[in-house]
């Protein structure tokens, strides 16, 4: 393995910025009178720009007992305005030659479109007409919520991992949102009304509640003409608090769950702990952690992957998992699917050693070079995509960060040191913080508790 | 054992009502014209009335994130009003021989004073005084913040079983507010403010969520003349809602814990099931599960007891506890702490087993007889203790019963039949909807998972 990356260092090297500031330098940013973001990410290769308002408002911004509202209203987003019918938005957007599309997290809804560059005052003028003029019918409601509905049933009902992972994320958090399903708990889906989802917009959908993104062939002053046009009139939302959420008290102790389900064919465990995630102007251990991810579970050189598959083979698949563009505290996971013949409490126990060993040896520093070598290709890489360039830039600043720490990000990866990725190693890795889950099959002898 | 019983129920058992009916023929209940309802039970065995004012609002009602202010309130209730100062409250109630308390649980917030019935009137005239015009400092605030985090500090922080049976509660409810403590998590506490405060209070502090219960030397006519005078004046809140909380997703996975905490002494395991409560006419499964808790736990003669006491010697002690006066689904719980030499896994399996075999061998007739007739010797005891009957309506009606099915509960626990307890226990006991916790001093081989 490290002969391939030695070949992509030799490839690639020389053309790697010392420095990841020179990615951002097309990358501009202002205030529009009534609140609303803007962020212009210039990139004029081809003749095509990205459009996209990320609301600060995601399904942990719900009212209790609504979950689902977020992503609900997300597709109700695409019925009628005062000015426009049903489904004519995505009409008017393929007819032009672009294609749209919308998402829904924790921490954000947002909705893109891409178009030729020459489009974008018509998609400003189309997406600031749904911020304020949505119009909804009764018929929108019924037919809509099947449709989420079914969605769940897809995503989560037939697949016994997605049921395991929320039951599992419901028992991470004690008190904090995040344990409620983006999607929303079926039985308070099939609940959710006009009342609901209008007043979910009414409370969020406002410009100083948005952040306008462009990304392409597009430079910041005509965006900021063409906002100013179509955004500009907007009324700002004075109601409009700041985003407080319910933080989670100590967990003082580890939650344990075996999760059996008959359609479970190839048995798992996961361990997910609480962690931090990055904040403004203090990213520095969300990247530790970032690291840690890629030294223990990133490829076919990282830690777990040598320890449990190749020298022990008592696994057949490894993982570990950190996102830390979160508004708050999220998780560290760690997963191990164990070979034939292997049950899921000694997985668990091969899991725990291989961990251990790992803060005994500490970080292979050529293994970390290779990492940051990576990463910096990613940050190249990530140039000639205006759409995910700018998802960061919107899951960032939903998250509560600045275009600075988006910016500042890249530098602070590198920056980590072998010591840091220890360090946070062990602070995070404490089991009173840590929910372990098995999927399995149904009920045999070894997985019994 | 059955010995004891056979010679109470000679002594007593001519004295018992056949109904249960009889004990509450001098409860009666009426509205006022602002919504406040009333409930007075009559008793003049002594001059003296209890007067408790109940609102239907307690931690479960609590905006996310400003947990204990349910509890915070009840404390400021007893500072100032527009025409009383702080503490004038408890002192007026003192000067005229009587006392007074308050308490605050997930379903409710009450008030009550114990007093010479000739004083009615004056309490009525207080209690509807602070219902409207409660007037808070800034100092109140800081001073009372103090007084609650210090309760906290006392009752949980330096109680590890308290803190343990909290993480356990939390761990229960995927969803519902219940997994939040009444006393609020700390952090949350200490950021509770004038705001919280007021916004509760003018949020459920009116007549039209208030429940009135005078039980004593009173008549019905009496109590209507008087609460028309004192209560009737008070506005209506025109914006209050119905009472909804978030509802449980389907639990599809045990939550385990292993709660360590070098301050135990006496390790023990947990198990909670979440239960069916109590609904308005439909009372018969709360009923079945009230007896199962009596005939597991309840007592020397009681199936755990027996079996893992004095049987087989694997407990010191062993209890079954359900409480089914609640708005929203509650727990069943069983304990077990294990003797000498005995690990908490094995405690466990010993107490699976006794339950196992509780469910092949049935209830013993004889056992259900003498619970019957324990509960209604409690019955007719509770009819010498207004306070307590007092309580008792204000529990199930601020859980949204009404007192038709207080008055039809004591039957109903009656009616019960060996097959209902068999049947509620089968179905309670289901360790997807449970929580098994091990409360244990530091990490020994035995308890580590």
């Amino acid at each position: 393995m490290p002969r391939l990356f030695a070949i992509f260092a030799l490839l690639f090297g020389a053309a790697l910025p010392a420095s990841a500031k020179d990615v951002h330098d097309t990358v501009s940013t202002f205030l529009l009178d009534n609140g609303m973001e803007v962020v212009v990410i210039e990139d004029h290769r081809a003749p095509a720009v990205v459009h996209m308002v990320w609301y600060r408002a995601g399904s942990s911004d719900e009212p209790r007992g609504s979950s689902g509202i977020a992503h609900f209203l997300e597709h109700l987003m695409f019925k009628g305005t005062t000015t426009r019918e049903a489904g004519e938005f995505g009409r008017i957007v393929a007819a032009n030659g672009g294609r749209d599309n919308a998402f829904t997290s924790f921490d954000y809804t947002g909705y893109f479109q891409r178009v030729a560059a020459d489009r974008l005052g018509l998609m400003m003028e189309m997406e600031a007409d749904r911020m304020v003029n949505l119009q909804l019918t009764p018929e929108d409601i019924l037919t809509e919520r099947e449709v989420i509905i079914e969605e769940r049933n897809q995503r989560v009902e037939n697949d016994p991992g997605a049921l395991f992972r929320e039951q599992r994320r419901a028992a991470q958090y004690l008190n904090h949102p995040y344990g409620v399903p983006i999607i929303g708990w079926r039985h308070e889906m099939e609940e959710l009304d006009m009342d609901d989802a209008m007043a979910f917009y009414d409370r969020f959908y406002a410009p100083n509640n948005a952040i306008l993104i462009v990304a392409g062939d597009v430079t910041a002053d005509e965006v900021r003409v063409l906002a100013q046009e179509h955004y500009g009139p907007l009324p700002a939302n004075p109601d409009l608090t700041p985003r407080m959420r319910a933080d989670e008290p100590p967990q003082l102790a580890e939650r344990r769950m075996v999760f059996e389900d008959p359609r479970v064919a190839q048995p798992y465990v996961m361990r997910t702990y609480l962690a931090p995630e990055r904040d403004p102007g203090e990213q520095e251990k969300a990247a530790a952690l970032t690291l840690l991810a890629e030294v223990l579970g990133g490829g076919q050189t990282s830690v777990l992957t040598r320890k449990l598959q190749f020298e022990t083979q008592q696994a057949v698949y490894t993982s570990a998992f950190y996102s830390g563009t979160s508004l708050d505290d999220t998780n560290f996971g760690l997963i191990i699917v164990p070979s034939e013949g292997i049950d899921l409490p000694a997985a668990e126990a091969a899991l725990d050693q291989a961990v251990a060993e790992f803060l005994d040896e500490g970080v292979d520093a050529a293994q970390l070079e290779r990492i940051k070598f990576q990463l910096r290709a990613q940050q190249i890489y990530a140039r000639d995509n205006a759409d995910r360039l700018a998802r960061r830039y919107g899951r960032a600043l939903t998250a509560g960060l600045t275009v600075a720490d988006v910016q500042a990000w890249p530098d602070i990866l590198q920056a980590v040191t072998e010591e840091d990725i220890l360090a946070a190693a062990r602070e995070v890795f404490d089991r009173k913080n840590a929910v372990t889950g098995y999927l399995t099959g149904p009920s045999t002898p070894e997985v019994t508790q």
